[in-house]
């Protein structure tokens, strides 16, 4: 099998299993029907926003690009589609063969994005372009929607940073990704050593409970941790009495005590608390981590309160709320016959409950109004208005299979604060509303 | 690297780094303090179900077994490690030769379990057992939650087969984990290949709107596939009109049409109406799927109607609402010295906010009324009650390092049917409300 880097924290290879059956049945009865070489445009978007969210955010990108890059059946997984009576022999020889060699344009990673746009655009035969759906949507829906919450989360921390700590909340794969779209939408640490593997993310951790537990006191405990890693460490001080463990870990370590973390209780109060009594002990460095089931709106209300770094797992993990986006990949246009130079036919489903596609291959463009804030998210299919051309959002990402838009995953972390930072003031709200840019149709 | 099969489609070497930072950092910092050693007992319980659920499902056993026994540490991973500065030498030697000795037992897979269950209890020195926290509960919590989903679903379905379809809407790992869930949980096939690939779980599927769409029309697109995948196909009739669809589909496959399948708009109302048409139509024997967003209040609320299966995808993979369990890992009971004899003494984080924590190592026994009906989840540290000996739940599944409890994906559906048949009818209940049992402490 050939190996593949697919941004798990271990070589895997091919990720052409990681698809429903329909694609390929699909793809055996169009190789049946003559139909299998139409040119066809496919369309990642969502019709709507999860409920009260202001904007949505790519990401994902790096790691499908890498998994349609990867994206070859072997012969192990032949024999197995075989075995289950799913493939023909047209079929089967034609898969051997398969690799992606259409082109791909997107939102580039961090982006922002709203109802209805453009996100992907996969272009190829029918066959070759269907077959990337599953995978596709399975990256872009769980990261976008990991790094839609770690948003806004940075949004209602401001300043202070956030640590990923969800690992035992998700998939203990899911948690790798989560940790990189965590990143994208502005959280600086994780404490999934994987992460830290895989995407040099910043790692962090020094202990639990049950490290205090372990010995036969609280200031063990703290001794054994400073010995261990140094005054600079944070120590854990709510195992017990709070007030008691604050003084236990200024007399173990010093007023250069890096930081004591709070891990359940009323944290506002005891914030407060904790800082003045820091400050009396001299050790006016120390900061204080909380970390206790906080989601963007715990975030937020502890602006006030003297905190210095907040660590997220659940809440981040599982999108707030929201763990998945409602990401769909439509086929918008295709050609009537088969080979390069026919022509491309819009194509949508009918409209019944809701699922109304708009066909026709797309472009993007934000309108800034006059200030330079975006206004509108322009979606057309026709030529580009010239006021337009260069507030474009799609970029090329593979051009004839071959992927031409890597880049470090911090460019795409500064691409989503830029794109952010542009937007109306109100994206920063927490509380519940609609898009904070209506999407316009030309 | 040593390569394990971790329940993926894919071979995985070693699951050490699925990890939080904290569990390296106080493995070093008790090796240097002398408590690594001291015999130790973790438990893995909730303190709650989710709001309004009244059992959970016990899922991810069977992965978490091959995690614990591929969790080593390789030199690439020790490099990573020690570059970043997380280990020092002693640490680093200790980690080399590092595997699990220690033993595990815990509720068999698919068996019910309720707010202080002691799902699982791991047993060893301290630094062998703190070192699985991470990867334990990202397992359990992440399978578990699934599982829990799909019980609901397949309660809701009746005998009607359930088919899983959400791996578009999680991470692409996540979703082969997922349907090894969803099967634990009552369903019957998966769209995923990748789990049908790796646990041999019956997969489904033949179409999408694109198919239809790729077409010059609806006849053609069915003509296609009818000659590829035989008239017992399923045809997606919902592209256009319905009822043009379902007789173009009898006109084309004949009566011996094995399905229609219907993706959108009022489901019950289409339900009969279609139904209907087959019928006048002869093809009295094709089943109608329907695919919809469904949860399990949705398949409830088609009981009535003739609906033959059932496609599920965003709500089973999301945990119909609770995507993680909020199950934690907890020092319960550890020695006052190192050694295997030295008595083991109860622990217990101080409650505060909630999250208080019973000590003591725990037995589980579900507690049955006089007909046999269960009553009580009964946990206690003391000696088993003689008349709840042969009515415990915890089974021996790591013995001295060595996993001796692997099964059959089967039994542990089988289980899960057998578990929820023996409880109070009101679990079957989809309203909000109460877990079914009550949580004795003796």
């Amino acid at each position: 099998m050939n190996v593949a880097d697919l941004g798990l924290p271990v070589a895997v290879p091919s990720t052409a299993l990681f698809t429903d059956q329909y694609e390929l049945t699909m793809v055996q009865a169009a190789l049946r029907s003559g139909t299998a070489d139409r040119r066809s445009v496919f369309e990642v978007f969502t019709r709507r926003l999860p409920e009260g969210r202001r904007y949505g955010v790519v990401a994902g990108t790096g790691r499908l690009l890498d998994a349609v890059e990867n994206f070859r059946f072997d012969a192990t997984i032949l024999d197995f589609l075989t075995e289950r009576g799913i493939l023909d022999e047209t079929t089967r020889a034609w898969l051997a063969d398969y690799r992606f060699r259409g082109d791909i344009w997107g939102y580039p990673e961090g982006e922002v994005y709203f109802p209805g746009s453009p996100i992907l655009r996969v272009e190829g035969t029918f066959a070759e372009a269907v077959l990337l759906e599953t995978v596709i949507l399975s990256i872009l829906n769980h990261d976008s929607a990991v790094a839609a919450a770690a948003s806004r989360m940075s949004v209602a921390a401001g300043e202070r940073p956030l640590i990923e700590m969800g690992a035992r909340r998700t998939h203990e794969l899911a948690a790798v990704a989560a940790s990189r779209a965590a990143y994208v939408g502005g959280f600086h640490t994780t404490s999934d050593l994987a992460a830290g593997f895989r995407y040099n993310i910043p790692t962090a951790g020094t202990s639990a409970h049950s490290f205090t537990l372990l010995h036969d006191n609280e200031r063990d405990a703290f001794t054994a941790q400073v010995d261990s890693l140094g005054a600079g460490t944070t120590l854990l001080v709510d195992t017990y009495d709070v007030t008691e463990a604050v003084r236990t870990a200024v007399e173990v370590a010093g007023p250069g005590l890096g930081a004591v973390r709070i891990d359940s209780g009323d944290l506002l109060l005891l914030a407060h608390r904790v800082r003045q009594q820091l400050d009396e002990l001299g050790a006016t460095d120390t900061r204080i981590v909380v970390t206790s089931d906080l989601d963007e709106y715990a975030i937020a209300s502890l602006a006030a309160a003297p905190v210095d770094a907040y660590g997220v797992g659940t809440q981040l993990v599982t999108g707030s709320g929201h763990p998945t986006c409602s990401m769909v990949y439509k086929l918008v246009a295709r050609a009537d016959s088969n080979g390069d130079g026919a022509p491309l036919r819009p194509v949508a489903k009918k409209s019944m409950g809701g699922k109304a596609s708009h066909g026709g291959r797309k472009w993007a463009a934000r309108r800034p109004d006059a200030d330079g804030v975006a206004e509108a998210e322009v979606i057309g299919t026709g030529p580009v208005p010239a006021e337009l051309a260069d507030r474009q959002l799609m970029v090329p990402l593979v051009r004839g299979g071959e992927v031409v838009a890597r880049e470090p995953l911090d460019a795409a972390r500064e691409r989503h604060i830029a794109a952010r930072a542009g937007l109306p003031m109100s994206a920063m709200q927490l509380s519940r509303g609609e898009a904070v840019l209506p999407t316009e149709y030309v």
